[in-house]
């Protein structure tokens, strides 16, 4: 794998739809899949496919295809999913609640994993969602440090929001999956993803 | 407004953050921001700002900046917002609670309304969720064109979702907020933007 820059943002987020695509075929039947063949499991084309994987120096076999078991390696390789990485989650309410239910069931081999949730709400706290424990928000710098905590998810409601964030980012969290409301600033070499179903439903509005 | 072609995806996700941001603004205070202003406020550039914009035609005046009553309206049209858009949601669950609840808490006076739920389980038939009817998952096809549904959020577990979803097309929806974790096929004028928290967990992967 070759070094690579800044690659954009909508390749790395087309990734793992791949490695799920790939995640799906069974190898021992047939261990090669084409990039047309990717390419129609994910509603792409095979032109993508290729000029995707190029930006990390993969390269299929020309007129045969990937090796599947190589490029799911690399994939996770690539995606860092090769590795453990531990994930915090702020807002035990409904959504809060959902998502980790969610994640829980569907996280299958990922190595992504909620280690702590974070509410204000004294009654929650100590007490578990799916097996995960609800921690004092008030603790969240020191239980970050602790549980060496990477990744952050935003479930709680709109209000200090930035100043939760600025004592993640203070504390080692690296990137964040955004689902609150709210125009967040972060700095450079941090990542902030806003999977917000608003925002999301009003972009898919254009298509109806 | 120009007539548009064939927009990226990216630039029409990122258009109702531009429409969130001028949503905060008094333009009472002052009618007129600036790309560079704008671009601060979601953490973009300037330059993406006004390539984003001149994709739909739309053009701030040199050395001045975009009127914001008028980019407002502007934002709202090219994404549909401007008329009603009536959404269903297959799946009363831990998730598509979240998701209602919280759809109908942020929406603001934006014109998507969740108009229906369908499910399987005879004991959540009949029931609401925030105001929302329960319909039972048999009468999809029924309450779609009834309700006149448009765009459907996808929120239950990954059994014959590709059947669903066929018959919603079939029913007159345009396009999909898919939270199940599995990978679909759909026509060509139908769009499908999937927001898999596991996939958006992946993707983040990558900046940590």
């Amino acid at each position: 794998m070759k070094q690579h820059g800044k690659i954009p943002d909508i390749v790395i987020r087309r990734l793992p739809l791949y490695l799920r695509a790939l995640e799906i075929l069974e190898p021992n039947e047939n261990p090669i899949i084409s990039s047309e063949q990717l390419a129609k499991m994910i509603t792409s084309s095979a032109g993508q496919v290729r000029k995707d994987f190029s930006y990390f120096g993969v390269f299929g076999k020309q007129g045969v295809g990937y090796h599947i078991v190589s490029l799911r390696d690399e994939l996770r390789k690539i995606l860092k999913l090769d590795r453990e990485l531990r994930v915090g989650l702020i807002g035990a309410g409904n959504l809060g609640e959902a998502l980790v239910r969610y994640h829980q069931k569907n996280r299958m081999h990922h190595p992504l994993e909620i280690v702590a949730l974070f509410d204000i709400d004294s009654q929650k706290v100590g007490q578990q969602i799916a097996g995960v424990e609800i921690f004092d928000l008030k603790n969240l710098s020191i239980q970050i440090e602790k549980c060496q905590i990477k990744m952050m998810i935003l479930a709680f409601p709109a209000v200090d929001v930035q100043e939760v964030v600025d004592c993640c980012i203070a504390s080692g969290v690296k990137s964040f999956l955004n689902f609150v409301p709210a125009s967040l600033k972060i700095p450079l070499g941090i990542k902030l993803q806003t999977a917000d179903v608003s925002l999301e439903l009003q972009s898919l509005a254009y298509y109806t």
